[in-house]
């Protein structure tokens, strides 16, 4: 007989505690901090690159990219105009909020405006663990089909924003819309969305636009 | 101070050996067992519903459907023709070997050839875990990106058969063959791959043979 350890309760309670701590440096240097998670290939490191470039002048971003084994996001991210912190997880398949306060050391938050943190491609795990970020958003795209908040609803049920990403291939793909859409109401009404594509621009501007008046609205607060 | 307690070599070896279980139940059968694995949306459940109907009348196929929190890909398995059992993973980010084996009571083996297993879409987590099939098969798919082999070496390195899923998307969205290629040559050199769409039916019939071959020369081993 397997003898059941509550190790996972501790370790979440943990992980909520430093979250905490993460969000008051936020919170004392009044940097909004976003928690961008997405599967695999859905579009973070390139809805980053439209992010960086888009408010270029007028908000000074921090990125912290948490990767299992490569730094191609981080390197992405910097090409774009980013101060990009790398955090390899060694295999691990979410950021945790201690990941992030290590990070937090190598940046100098003073300096900007807003943090994004990508997490790892995974649509399951990291929505268990907080980062001290206060806002989480979700990048979906089309060629993942439309029954995603139905299979993935832990993670669609906690997310502050959805983007849909790659809305150039709807004429490629078997992708119905209201369908998807209404999986998001039923798990998290109201919750923002934006339908966009980091390929051709499209619907950037209503995004930049958004999250600009976020980190004017959080400076002010 | 945290003491770090090694639950996770244990928990694994276990498993190992339940996975030694399962496979001698499908070894006595004569069945011959597959581990689907892919990110969200690759295309497993595709590529299973065109094996059901590429395969009847030739390969008797059973399926266990691992999923979060629905049975729509069970379904959808059992609507192609295929003996489907749905497992629940309550929020887990992966099948494990105990999952497997409790699926295997609610399946006649000696009615079956063939019986494909359908992870939970995550590209890190289900690498970790064996459940006792002969190969595991990784669905990739072109919008996902052509760096995934260098930022998922685990799964990639891990893999018997890479299929290459949605290649009818190939004009649409930025994808290096030869660049994704190259990354899965590093991580696993000679694994079997097929080019294919599940969507307009290109490619599926070498697969279709492939499989069929795999099967009857595991009957006659």
């Amino acid at each position: 007989m397997t003898k059941r350890i509550p190790v996972v309760e501790k370790i979440l309670s943990v992980n909520d505690r430093l979250a905490l701590e993460n969000q008051a440096r936020f919170d004392s240097a009044g940097v909004l901090a976003l928690n961008f998670m997405a599967s695999p290939g859905a579009g973070k490191t390139a809805l980053i690159e439209q992010t960086v470039k888009g408010l270029q002048g007028q908000v000074r971003i921090g990125m912290i990219n948490g990767d299992i084994a490569t730094s191609l996001d981080a390197d992405r991210a910097q090409a774009a105009g980013a101060t990009a912190i790398q955090i390899n997880t060694g295999g691990d398949c979410h950021l945790d909020a201690v990941m992030v306060q290590s990070a937090l050391a190598q940046l100098d938050l003073t300096a900007l405006d807003l943090v994004i943190i990508e997490n790892v491609g995974n649509l399951v795990c990291p929505a268990e663990f907080k980062l001290g970020t206060h806002r989480s958003v979700l990048v979906a795209s089309l060629p993942e089909g439309d029954d995603k908040p139905y299979k993935y609803p832990g993670m669609y049920r906690g997310v502050d924003v959805v983007v849909i990403n790659k809305i150039d291939l709807l004429p490629y793909v078997p992708f119905r819309m209201d369908f998807f859409k209404k999986g998001i109401e039923v798990l998290n009404p109201g919750v923002t969305q934006f339908e966009l594509s980091c390929r051709t621009g499209e619907g950037i501007p209503a995004w930049l636009a958004w999250l600009e008046k976020q980190v004017r609205e959080f400076k002010e607060s």
